[in-house]
Parts: C-alpha cells; structure tokens; sequence
C-alpha cells in the first residue's frame, strides 16, 4: 500500500512539525527587502498568535559586499534592527536569519548567541560550496546557534555528488538539512523519493529534515504536504505564498492543513487583509504565472521569467523558444 | 515501496490517457456562458492544435426550466450553435455537453448520435440521483454517444453510499466514471485512496475513470497528476483554470506534465495570451483566494466565498466564523 511509510494521519497531528516563516526572507527578494516597520511587527505579531515556530527576519549579507542604500535593512538583519521589533523575545516564536556561502562575513557580523536575539541560522549553499557551508555551520554552532542548510538548485545535481553532499552534511554539526526545489521543478512523486532519501540519511545522523518548495507549477503545498506525511518536520511557508518569482508555499494552505491545536489561521488572514492586499494592489509582485510554469517545467532559474513579467511581456510563446535555446 | 502501484513513469506516456477541456462548461458558470464567438471559435482551434482529446462547450439544459435571455447560449448548446463553431467538425477533437440531472429535457434534447456533431454526453449527479442518472445515460448509450458520469460532492458522502452508488454505476452502460473533487476538499493521499477504488471497481466493469479537480486548496493540478500515475486515465482540465470558484486543473500545467508527442502547450499559451489576459483585465473573476481556500479546508460549497468576493469583502476571519457557524 502507497500509504505504508506515511507518518501521521489527517485527522492527528506530529508534535514534531515545525513551521518556518519565511515571508521577510524569500518575500524580501520580490521588493528588495524594503518592508515597513509597521508591517514587520504585525508579521511578528501575527506569528506568535498563529503558533509559527520560527521566523526568519531576512539575509545576514556583509556590507562589505552590498552597498545597504540598494536594499531595505532586512537584507542585513542587523542586531538592533531586529531588537527594534522584537526587543529581547520572550516569546515561543525562535528567529532565524540566512546566511548565504559566499555572501556573508559569518566571524565578524554572527556574534555568540548569548549576545545575540537571534535563534537560529540558516545555511543557504549550492552543491560545490558546501565545504564552505559546513565551516559556517560549525562556526555558528559553535557560536551556539540551532543551525540549518538548505542545499540550492539540487533539481539540476546529479544523483551521486546529491549523496556525497549529503554523507557530508551529515557529518557536520548541522542541525537540519533542507530539502529544496528552488526552481518549483519538482513533482510530489519526485519529493517522495528525495524525501526518502534524506529522511533515511537523516535518521543514520540524528539530523531533522526541512523542505523549502516553490510554487512555479502550482505545487508547493502539494510537495510540502508530500514531504510531511514521510516524516519531515521543519516546513517553509510564506504568507500569501510571497516570494521570488512563482513564490513559496502559502502559510495560510499550511495552517489549514496541519492539526496542531497551538496553529491559528486566524491572525495570519487578519495579516494578509491589513498588509498583503494593500501591497498587492500598490504593484508587488509574485505568484504563479505562465512563464514560472515553463521555468519550471524546464528545470531553470526563474530570472528571465522575472524579466519577461518586468517588461509586461505577454508573448509567452516567443519566451517558451527562448528558454529552450537558453537551455 | 510507494512507487509500487504507479503506472508509468515521468517520461514516458500512457496513450490510454485522455484531456477534456472544460473551459466553457466549468468557465461558463463563472461569467454565465457568455463568452463571444471569436472566444470559442479560437479554443476550439486551440485544443485541435493542442492534441486535446475532448472540449465540452457547455451545458444541455432545458430551456423549460432556464430563460435563454438569461445566460449566453453555451448553457443550452443547441446543435445549431454547436455547427456555427465546428461545422461537421472532422478533426480528432471529439465534443461533449453535460446534462445535469433535473435540468435537461434529454428525452427531446438529446438526439441520435448520428444526427449531431456532439460525441459525448456527460451525465452529471448527486449521490441520490442515481438511478436516474443512469436513465439518462442508457438513453444517451442508446442514442450513440459516449456517455460518462460525474458523481458530485462525494465529499460530503458517507463510504457505504458511495460504494453503493458506484456499483450501480458500474453495471450501467456508462463508459468512464468520474472521480470528482467539487469542494476541492481532498488532499492528493485521499485522492490516491479514491483513484484506487475508483480503478478497482472500474477493472473489473471494464470502465474508464476520469478525474475533475478544483483548486480551492491549490491541488487541483497536484489531485490531477496523483490520480494519473494511479491510473485514472480522462484528465478534466480549463485555459488558466477557469471555472467556478477557485477554478479547475490548468490545462497549461497539464500539458506542461505529460509527455504524450501530440500534446503542444503552444497553441494553448497564445490562447491565453489573445482571450484570457484580456477576460482577466474586464474583470471576470475566478481562481484561488483565501475564502476559497476556506470552503476547501471545510468541504463546504463555494457559493458563499463567491459572494463574499462579490461583495467585495475582505474579512477574512469574519467569514470564517460565518461557515463554522453554518457547516
């Protein structure tokens, strides 16, 4: 029976699931990381009533790479900026911030947590950086900070550097390892098998498995519910699914679906009526559309379809040709 | 292994799996069928070019019950206006109509096959219209035509009368039965459950079993392919998920998934490209959105999160202690 290495029904819950709100992060890349205060303390505030489990402020970029005028301050998530909001918090919500291989000055800009308001840091590599990764990982661990790594891109990774990546990981003092679909490439069959994998390297090394999907073909609450009922635990969203592109799996979808009794729908939709609806209609963009389809469809980085959407494009199959030369 | 039961793989192709465009069926309750000439004229062309199988250009209601002043005529489908779009229609796209029990004259408005250019007739029930579901099919069979059955809001049906009613169905002379989702309430692992009793009783009455799916919860698409890879082989699917509420399967992604050589998205993007965006830009409304998302989770009917967007409400929560209170 297909329901065989499910965990968990419909109608119970696994306290072992977490929710990640990853609307600053994923979402700062649409509008640049320029969110108004007011918007950041509800988003805070709506969390801690909605019982989400941790959420991730933005990038923990270096100054020293991006001029801070180009960019809202999220991209930096300094310290004080995030005390502005959440002063020391006492609260159940854990905040996370992300960390890029490459794009961040883990010794000097991660302090020791003791020092720090932050709970968590968020490890984001690309295969042939994980070395990389692992050093920052270990750093911040040390620092003593729950650590996780998203593995980026691993649609286009061939199955044995996958593995070898992962034995690495594992290894390492990371906490959890992300399963990711960074292209919205993947179909739940294909999650099932991926969630498999890394749940049973998981299981060899005492490491939580996550998942972070996106929404190029309509499937990221599909791939994320996918990924749970195998036994993964630390799930993404994004309210309104905001996020580059076609966007992340919707925090309103998710806090239907799971049947914790702390998960509250409500003040999430109360979010979305006071500042989604009004950044929608001031010309923030995301969300499914045809061309993060072909994207995904394709295996391909959404950049060009960003773009053609940007230019008001609508010749969609003049673009479909594009990719394919381009791919 | 849960692959155990899946048929086929993720690039190869099933011939025995067949699309049927509901577009102007599923759409027409969402601007009343009035869709112009030109519209259909193009989708018409569109799915041939496309490789679709089936296009259902409405429905045969009786024009006894319906005023025909009050809806365009895509809701009646009279032969005449059928023959106006596709002459004789000697293409491989076949074409198929619903009846819905109560609401056709079948007796008068259905006539012999070999008088008209429609292939199927597409009966559509409640649990307990049943047996005269089956009248009307046994006349359509007699008549001609391919015949299949969509039982509605099985979600609200208990197991024993589904399992009843599917029997009876079963030894009709109907030749698929569909699997129909029409609260958009089930997630892909009931859906898989469903596909295989669905295809289990189906094996043995030697029936097809189709699938029609709704995007309240944003799984239409995800229910659509679940069922495939058990088997369910005649995919419902509408241009930009047109259709009532939330809307239907995206032909777009459906098309984008299988692999069959006759399949081209091509025809079927600039479709959208030269009807849909400008249907969108006029203001006709369908597609996800959180009250939707609502009577999903709830497994109610969509008719009041259609008028709370009518309305133009955005009280989210509001709405949702309003269906608790009447579910």
């Amino acid at each position: 029976m297909e329901t065989a290495n499910k965990k968990g029904t419909l109608i119970s819950y696994r306290p072992d699931i977490k929710i990640l709100d990853a609307t600053m992060r994923d979402g700062g890349l649409v509008n640049n990381f320029r969110f108004s205060d007011e918007f950041v303390k509800d988003l805070y505030k709506a969390n801690i009533e909605a019982g989400v489990d941790y959420m991730e402020f933005g990038y923990k970029a270096s100054t020293d790479i991006f001029k801070e005028e180009d960019f809202g301050k999220w991209k930096f998530c300094k310290e004080d900026d995030i005390r502005a909001i959440v002063g020391d918090n006492s609260t159940n919500l854990k905040i996370a911030v992300m960390s890029d291989v490459g794009r961040t000055d883990y010794k000097r800009d991660i302090i020791d947590r003791k020092d720090s308001v932050i709970d968590m840091i968020r490890t984001a590599t690309y295969i042939h950086q994980i070395p990389t990764a692992i050093e920052m990982i270990e750093d911040a661990k040390e620092k003593g900070y729950e650590t996780t790594v998203n593995i980026m891109a691993i649609s286009k990774v061939n199955e044995e550097d996958l593995n070898n990546g992962l034995e690495l990981l594992c290894k390492s003092g990371v906490d959890c390892i992300y399963l990711v679909d960074s292209f919205g490439a993947f179909y739940p069959e294909q999650i099932s098998k991926l969630s498999d994998k890394y749940l049973e390297l998981g299981a060899k090394y005492n490491k939580t498995i996550g998942i972070h999907a996106h929404n190029n073909q309509q499937l990221a609450f599909a791939n994320t519910i996918e990924a749970l009922t195998h036994g993964v635990s630390l799930l993404d969203a994004t309210v309104s699914g905001m996020g580059r592109g076609a966007g992340n799996c919707f925090m309103e979808s998710l806090l239907g679906f799971l049947k914790n009794p702390k998960y509250n729908l409500t003040p999430v939709m109360d979010f979305v009526e006071k500042h989604i609806l009004k950044m929608k209609a001031e010309g923030v963009v995301w969300g499914y559309d045809i061309p993060y389809l072909l994207t995904g469809v394709m295996n391909a980085h959404p950049s060009s379809a960003i773009q053609f959407l940007k230019e008001g494009r609508t010749d969609y199959s003049k673009y479909q040709q594009e990719l394919i030369d381009e791919n």
